[in-house]
């Protein structure tokens, strides 16, 4: 039971010191921004982590715990309505109080609380599961953290470097090619043991008829060919809604690619760099993906159809847009109380992406986890795989 | 030979003047009118299905056609890109001109070229599916209309009625009974003979789990306890953006319902009347049958499981929501050319409704008929029934 | 007394009747719609101006009268505020009913009650104003309503002529000169005898510096070089939010101009013509007025000087923008009650334009006139006089 | 000469230094936030002066100067469309960098060649009006910065302090009294010597009506009188646009207050405070000044008769709202160039403000200052003086 404590405890510290490690790269400044209204700001992502482990498991259930801050449940709830009024998703950004120092003392009490409390208590399973409930939460919150600071950092005129490490992922285009899948009875969703999300469950078997699916992603270089062709303009290749969200937004290329002095650059974490053919194509939305598989008569995957490949493909590095919208796996039941507004109430108007992003925590990623965003999100890590 | 151009020449009658008939009952006024995006004037459903007929048959393949005003192609067009500039759709409702007369003579001149073209040609394949195409298309049309005109008199603050006859469809709750399906791999889609549109098409297998699914409707008197329950209250019960829909709206009840003297009455084509309890309930939103089969704890069906189970059913009589987004069936191809616009470019954030509505002709009904709205519609005559 | 009842009745009818008139050439179609905000429909002016007659005058004052329809005050009312609810005026363009017959039967109605009341009652002083501020009412929605139905007519892409006369008023810029006015204290405002409007009111003394004001009103053939000398293209000319609203918009010349095959031309009652160049302009906002102004190095008039040089003027075909905010004159005071509400509300971001339009009934004119619009206005028949 | 420079130099450095102490309360976090469209990021004020200085003054004057980073020039431009695109002010709260550190930097880089620039050369008197419009301009900011701290603290729900020091100003309203002025003509405008805005210049008459103005502002408890008396409710007080304005955005009370526990609070600079009753009423747009006013069936002064009666009025603890629109006096020319966009092209849509406010630094106020807002415009420090 000790070991298990301490394993755990290492844990809880490793992810949580990683959300402030993502964070060493910022000014005081970027903490606070949110450039639109899809992202929140960074000390936004930090308080409402360490607020969930106030509210889920401090406040019921360590005994003679203080509220660090009685009105940080307004101001970092998210979606959890069941806790009251939360600050409008709009109003984050004009937050300057409580300030950055603030929220890292905030952090540093309850981590201390919480491993007081883990090394103090005989956890009951229940508790063991918020823990880990609150764990995969803060790594859900790492990878908008630095979707949000890339969309803060890449906006700015300047173009501020995040980092001066390398950061080119190279796919090799030669080594493209379709992998057969034979029609069968699948499988699918989540069948412990570990930890899934309340939409990964209900393992059900799915009919898949035969398909081929590509061992790469599109990169770069193919996408360009697709702007060449002026995919942009051909309003066949689109959906309506996409067509409308295209030309409203005045859209040409992808999020954070530049035309200069006759060169396509792109923003990237080490600043504006001219765009390598090569590396695997990202920050695009889905409206994009359908229209690029369009053109190469081809089509995205269904969810279940990469589920199915996943084991056969080598993925990761980008969240992978397919062309399944974001529904309930049959006999899907929301959780009891407030974690049961976790991922049903998103549950319309979302398309499901698969796989994990270079932004994904390693201990985060596997075969059937289910990430979902609206049809124009670009600013997440977002790829194309193509099936056939 | 003869006998086909008969039957088809009979057939197109038959649905060009029933558009007209349903437009028996209005005023002048009443045609121009566009009281939300989501309708279109009555006049320019009677202009726009004749446009179809012009620009799909007669321009192309009637040898010395004259259309009827040039113009029309500019103001009629609907979504079909590939012809050129069409008027904003939120302006419709502002031509005043051409006149509601201009719009039947529009409608004489095209039918009697149509049936002089149908009676003096030999009709290859491709003819006759357009035509059959252009009457299906009339039939859509006559649906829209009809939630069209609903809206424009419903919404008028005198409440004017369309009709004197009848028009209550009861159900009968105390046999409202849930159907067993057991589990298998089921054929979906259609298969001729017969007309079908293009995202009907690719009949293919799909497993379903086993499933129960109600024989009846849900009926006003039904949701009335939802409502007096508060369902509209409780955030728990609703999608996210469900529960912004009906706050940033005010809705807290059906369209069309209004608390008047301590009692629940409702706009009908006789005018304003009270709810009758054991009707089947019509005009909600997804979102809220969603929240009431959520309330019920129970689930809406999926499109596969409907349609499997559809011949042991009594259905027609509202189009019924469905769990399933709007998505393309395997193997699922646009047509080329315009006539490739039709469908696949609205399979992004939709959802399928199933089954036929009071507004449905008798000869558009199928098994297999997918409608489609966004998760918001109200105006539609919709309904629930549910499963699990 | 009879011959002073038989004029007044004879007068009330003759403006009456004018407001009909003025539809004759309209479509049942054209009275319905409402394509601005900043309009309304015909059919609405035409029942507003008879709702003030009835609640006004024969509600309160006419004993036993029945109201022709007592749903009408809710449908008609316009910014009465006193007299409860009113219909949102962005969905005036979506009553359909009542329709244009029955409105024309309320017209009836009323003008046949008034007519009896006018004729069997002795009237006391407040009665006769109230009757001649309701025909004043009716003069100015005259004004509206030929305004309105330009634009129904002029925006639709049909470009129908609404008479077949002529329409041509040419001015002679030959002739242009500027008339000097010397100093002095100058009486400004009404001083009857006669009708005027509230904020005509208190004839008060103002000083004026010396000015010179044109004989002319600016032509199409002057503004064209404005246009040809890039003036909407150089921002040092308009007000900020001028330059604002003309680029959001994207106007590049006055309302109601197309520039066709290399040629001016603009829809007039007549259809869509060429412009005369020696015809005086039509139809620019105030800031296209001020800019217009500033690029000629002169400047707009004030009311004032208007007021004080008019009887050396030749006015009468465009409302003038002068650089005057609508405010009250020294001592003004709202009326009581429901009227009180009839000019005092609006003075508040809205420019004064002097003179009249060719729209306005010749009895309706008066140099101490006080017309006012917001700045961006461009559908009522405005034109530009310079000062220096 | 010499110490004319001195004088000039000291001047400068007393005026730079003071924005900077006015931000010495602030939390870097404070320093980038832009909650509401009408303010700016304290850090954009600081910026955006010293851009001033180094535009119109180092670049073009300064032989040798090395502009501190090129990229300034588009970031820190307000309305100079005459330099380049500038950033869009909806978007000035989402610039993190650079940050503040950067921007106090600029700030030292370009005083400290100011202040060589003044000590080493002849200045001719084109420079030294553009040193004192600078740093008139930067006592303009510094009051737009306090108004625009005290919006970021005030607004957010933890309503921090901005400082621990005394606040409170009161008023006796037992002194109240009015003051007459006979009729008469009046000279209005700048008449030197000494620096004044454009908009100033141009001394000239006006005949004023004899009128009494009161010696003292309208105080809180005189407006909770109002508050109490339902005049947020009766629509008869307002214009039509207050009425809507108040209406969308539930205005009930000036801004900063908050009724807690049935008391009266407002957001001051040490927090939240209990309403001082004797304090003279800050924080209200014009319509509610203007409804005030008529519920008192009294007005608001023009800005003539306030300027007349100003030398026997205690004034300059708050902006006075009067009820003259923003126009150009007689006379009234841009000056060339990019300074002539100064205050011209904001007469429209504006009202102008007489006085000073408590923001205002001393050297910074004179009869003559004509301050100008939208009427809606709540978080300038205004107040209420009475006229009749």
């Amino acid at each position: 039971m000790i070991n298990k404590h301490h394993v755990l405890l290492s844990k809880y510290k490793d992810i949580r010191e990683h959300s402030a490690f993502l964070c060493l790269p910022l000014s005081i400044e970027d903490y606070g921004a949110q450039p639109i209204l899809d992202a929140s700001p960074p000390k936004w992502h930090l308080a409402h982590t360490t607020w969930f482990f106030e509210t889920f498991i401090l406040a019921p259930h360590c005994q003679g715990y203080d509220l660090f801050n009685p009105s940080f449940g307004f101001l970092f709830n998210s979606y959890y309505e069941s806790f009251g009024d939360r600050v409008k998703r709009a109003n984050r950004g004009h937050l300057t109080r409580p300030t950055v120092e603030e929220i890292y003392d905030y952090r540093q009490y309850v981590d201390h609380k919480i491993s007081e409390f883990l090394a103090n208590n005989r956890l009951d399973s229940h508790i063991l599961e918020l823990v880990e409930m609150g764990l995969q939460h803060e790594q859900q919150h790492q990878e908008l953290l630095q979707a949000d600071i890339k969309y803060i950092l890449g906006t700015n005129p300047l173009f501020p470097a995040y980092s001066n490490g390398e950061e080119s992922k190279k796919t090799d285009p030669a080594k493209a090619q379709f992998i057969e899948i034979s029609e069968g009875l699948y499988p699918i969703g989540f069948e412990g043991p570990g930890f899934c999300f309340d939409h990964e469950k209900g393992c059900h078997k799915t009919y898949l008829h035969p398909f081929e699916i590509s061992s790469s992603l599109v990169t770069n270089g193919e996408y360009l060919e697709f702007i060449q062709d002026k995919g942009y303009e051909k309003h066949g290749l689109w959906h309506e809604e996409g067509w409308t969200f295209i030309n409203h937004n005045n859209i040409r290329a992808p999020l954070y690619w530049h035309f200069i002095d006759g060169q396509w650059h792109h923003y990237t974490s080490r600043g504006l760099q001219k765009i390598e053919h090569n590396d695997s194509l990202c920050h695009i939305s889905f409206y994009e993906a359908y229209a690029y598989a369009e053109w190469k008569q081809l089509r995205l995957p269904t969810e279940f159809e990469w589920e199915v490949a996943a084991s056969k493909l080598s993925w990761g590095m980008r969240w992978e847009w397919t062309q399944s919208a974001f529904l309930p796996y049959p006999g899907f039941r929301k959780e009891p109380g407030a974690l049961g507004e976790y991922n049903g109430k998103f549950m319309i108007n979302q398309m499901v992406l698969r796989g994990a992003s270079e932004a994904t925590p390693v201990s985060h990623r596997r075969l059937t986890y289910r990430n979902f965003f609206h049809p124009h999100i670009r600013n997440q890590f977002t790829g194309i795989r193509l099936a056939q």
